[in-house]
């Protein structure tokens, strides 16, 4: 049985005594009412809706999934009740704009929220991160009337939110997609097109599902540049703002895929269906990057959370299962055999999930604080980091978060096989996170190509400058050593890449994981001095010196790989 | 459509320009009759069952799995069809005992014939290994009845094996099992217990099923040494040798499991089923480990096959799907796209894999002519090295093959999460590999504990010591180095042990993989330096220098890994 419980500890122990919030937050005057107490209450209860409602129906949503009959989707059982319960509480407009009915949060504190909701039902919660990423996209780029027509339902959960981009044979390169728009007269566009892999197309939770879709004009510029967005609603609005005529697009079937099978992944027809404008006309590829950012964000959070309850679930596992004996002594001499816990190897497999997990929780949250800063505090250097990590986050949160699951479900052995346990599905479920929201080895270039090499290395260096000016206690040496490499591997990289064109390429996924395991160093240094003399500091002390000894050995591993000369990757007889 | 072609290029390569057989073979006289002609046509002929008979109903074994209904197993459709095929082509009995119907082919021939039937159709092949196993324990340790009576059955797959250890309660701890095993007037005994985890331990593929069951007779010493091994077929054979009376023993169910689903995994309950002693009393585990050594290698031989149907899959889906263009220029001016394979990011991908899978298939090689060695030769120190490295080979060959099923899908993006390709079947398929047969964590604690520890390191150094003595011509200086590593880490690790009781534990798994890229460094260096001029050689030392760049430096961090302080494994309030 999967069961999760919120790691409340964890995220207290990273607002207010890493990251210090109030003190981050001095100069953000749209935080001023978020008081400690405030943050953790909300943090509370998004944890117990986490624990209590939504992980007790994941299981069924793996075991029963989405079915598919006559252009309907059914949602396995408990969802739509479950989903009514996240929506009610207002958890989708927690980060949404107050204007609209949004709540302003920190995404930093949104971080924490949807971590706990993906490790607790991801199938459940791709349609409310669907939803949110969708109202972001409205809120940055829609004109007032859209605002206010689509914002308060999205944030309510009474209307969801899907993209349609991937085209069958379209995915990566959106370019040569096809889906047409044709101008009407009154100012909308006519959308035809077929449009695979569109997650929550079509499902029974919520009243109106808002699609975004990508769609060519008709005398639109080749390629991305010719690409543009609209808002696709399945029914109209009427001039009330409520559900109206049905518009002219249905699902035409769900796949069967490997996992999330509580998530409905449509195949969309669009016939002549009604479109609105959304943003400027071919710049629609720009705009669904609005979206794009924030879903690869939380999706690198569907990893975090996969980890987390991989790991309470094994770790849970480790302390009941009995079988063998300490290699230093019996430590259960009148049982039949000590628990699993007892050996080194179980314990390096769980202590290897917490490290990863704990100090990706951290990065999550550092790039929060870098997009709160961002968009709050008119701070165009953490901007730019949040750019800058947003890939990073996404492709090694979510890597991580599978090897993970892996990880668990091996100290499962036989039992982490079969599907009673759950373990299993968390794997199947991870898996998807590498893959959607532009694939980890797309994020990986695009953080080598347009994140680092095109400016040179500057954004990387400035950030590393300011990661240097906190002074750190525990394990400075071992970071600074960290660091340095990573710039000398960067500026390696930028002298090359000019005569190298598929340096970059080649390089790409190692040089991601560098900059991760790097980072990951970094914040464990700060968890370290930040902790206190109890029992959760002492733990918190020992994982770091863990993540030390056993993980940032990486990082000299990768650099090598990362600097390996591209002509071995291309050359042309090999493959 | 999941596809296979056997990689004949690659195994004639192996056997004839690598590791030369017949030079090898000269002091076997068991071998004379196999020329190379010979050698060559099985290799082909077994080539062509995998690819057009196996392969064919692979994806069918997961979409239908096997069904369980009254105590009864149906395999799915096509499955009986190509098992007899499997089985009437004498597959089963290749290396099997000439005296009793074997073919007594070497061991390294058999590998590569089973690495091709668990590429083509793992479920399947499933009981054929099992059966193979069986057979290979009752010739070690049956009586000539014993011997007369089923072995020509099993080679001739009329009769099928299962081994039944594993107890609820009892997995890698075997110790502590119930199976009872009551001695009977007649010189049989009565089995009563419950197993689990049984592979075919029930299905309708064979005339009768030869369950090898671990129990304990009523006055044994605990623990491991009280432990003994019965043959319990299905139906009690009649004095003529065929199935008669139905024995005492039923599946209760078959499990619901993440992957080969075509391949009944049986709750078997044993209600004082007759079972006959199969080598002494309560030597039963070192009995079964004869089969258990022989299935960790073909388990192993799992993965090798994973990855190279995996590496198949994607290669061809990347010389076809168009997405994006060559970062130095495109490749495909007049389409929409260049197609995958431009990209370094999915070179390297693929390289990965064909550097990781045909390193491993070189290994298996390597390991099977030890045994060869071993058993036809005399040669105990082959056969301590086919001890020393059979569970790198089961744990390795399966931690990389599953990566490598990972890796494949990832070429595929969304397109590989979907079944329709049948890529997230290889790495569902893939996973049990890690587990079962002994999971991986015991592979490594096998390894460091029972095969290098205990002899100081001696067998590892006369291995390596014997590897330095081929003289190498390319990559000769990174094999050195690696080698010299390994002696360094070994060297310590023996030192410390003895104080440090936790030690072999924490680092049995860094060090298994230490090994493991060591040794396939230097048979890449020996495979580059067969290879010829040709398009196939120079691809191949294309990918040994792309395996040195690019996976030879896991070594220097693996090296840093396993000699960390146990300490910080066993912190004991970090879990």
């Amino acid at each position: 049985m999967l069961e999760y419980r919120a790691p409340t500890d964890d995220l207290n122990f990273l607002l207010f005594d890493v990251f210090r919030v109030q003190e981050a937050w001095q100069d953000i005057p749209a935080f001023a009412d978020f008081s400690d107490d405030l943050i953790r209450a909300v943090v509370e209860e998004g944890g117990k809706l986490a624990g209590g409602v939504l992980a007790p129906v994941n299981q069924a949503g793996d075991q029963h999934g989405a079915r598919f009959e006559d252009g309907a989707v059914t949602m396995p059982p408990g969802f739509k009740e479950a989903f009514a319960e996240l929506a009610g509480g207002g958890w989708l407009g927690l980060s949404g704009n107050p204007e609209y009915g949004g709540q302003g949060m920190p995404k930093l504190v949104g971080c924490l929220l949807e971590e706990m909701f993906w490790a607790a039902n991801t199938s459940l919660y791709l349609s409310g991160t669907l939803t949110v990423g969708a109202a972001l996209c409205i809120d940055a780029h829609g004109t007032d009337e859209q605002k206010s027509l689509y914002l308060p339902k999205l944030y309510s959960g009474e209307w969801t939110g899907a993209m349609a981009l991937t085209e069958s044979h379209a995915g990566s390169d959106l370019g040569i997609m096809r889906t047409k728009a044709e101008p009407q007269a009154d100012g909308s566009y006519r959308i035809t097109g077929n449009k695979i892999f569109i997650t929550s197309g079509e499902q029974d939770l919520s009243d109106n599902i808002v699609h975004l879709v990508l769609a060519k004009l008709p005398d639109a510029p080749e390629g991305s540049r010719g690409i543009s967005l609209f808002i696709v609603p399945k029914f109209l609005p009427d001039a009330d703002g409520n559900p109206g005529e049905r518009n002219g697009f249905a699902a035409g079937a769900i796949e069967h895929k490997m996992g999330i099978h509580g998530s409905p992944t449509c195949v969309m027809n669009y016939d002549g269906a009604t479109g609105f404008l959304l943003g400027e006309e071919n710049q629609g590829l720009a705009a669904m990057f609005t979206m794009m950012n924030y879903e690869r964000l939380s999706v690198g959070l569907q990893g975090l959370g996969a980890g987390e309850i991989a790991y309470q679930m094994a770790a849970a596992y480790a302390q009941d299962r009995l079988q063998g004996r300490a290699p230093s002594g019996p430590v259960n001499a009148d049982g039949p055999a000590d628990p699993l816990i007892v050996h080194p190897d179980v314990r390096r497999m769980l202590l290897t999930i917490r490290a990863l997990t704990e100090g990706g929780r951290a990065f999550a949250m550092f790039v929060g604080m870098q997009l709160d800063r961002g968009r709050y505090a008119g701070d165009a250097q953490a901007q730019a980091f949040s750019e800058l990590l947003t890939p990073v986050a996404k492709a090694f949160f979510t890597d991580r978060g599978f090897e993970c699951t892996v990880i668990a479900q091996q100290v499962f052995g036989g039992h982490g096989y079969v599907a009673e346990w759950g373990m299993e599905q968390l794997v199947r479920d991870a898996r998807i996170g590498q893959i959607y929201e532009g694939t980890n080895g797309i994020q990986a270039m695009d953080l080598i190509g347009r994140k680092v090499l095109r400016d040179g290395g500057e954004t990387l260096k400035a950030l590393i400058a300011q990661m240097r000016e906190i002074e750190l206690t525990h394990h400075a040496d071992a970071v600074t050593e960290a660091f340095d490499r990573l710039e000398s591997v960067t500026d390696e990289l930028v002298r090359r890449a000019g005569d190298e064109p598929d340096l970059a390429g080649a390089a790409a996924t190692s040089y991601l994981d560098l900059v991760g395991y790097t980072i990951y160093g970094w914040l464990w240094a700060r968890m370290a001095d930040a902790a206190g003399e109890d029992g959760f500091g002492v733990a918190k002390r020992q994982l770091a010196d863990f993540y030390m000894a056993r993980l940032m050995p990486m990082t000299a591993m990768l650099a090598q790989t990362a600097l390996a000369d591209s002509r071995m990757t291309m050359a042309s007889d090999a493959i």
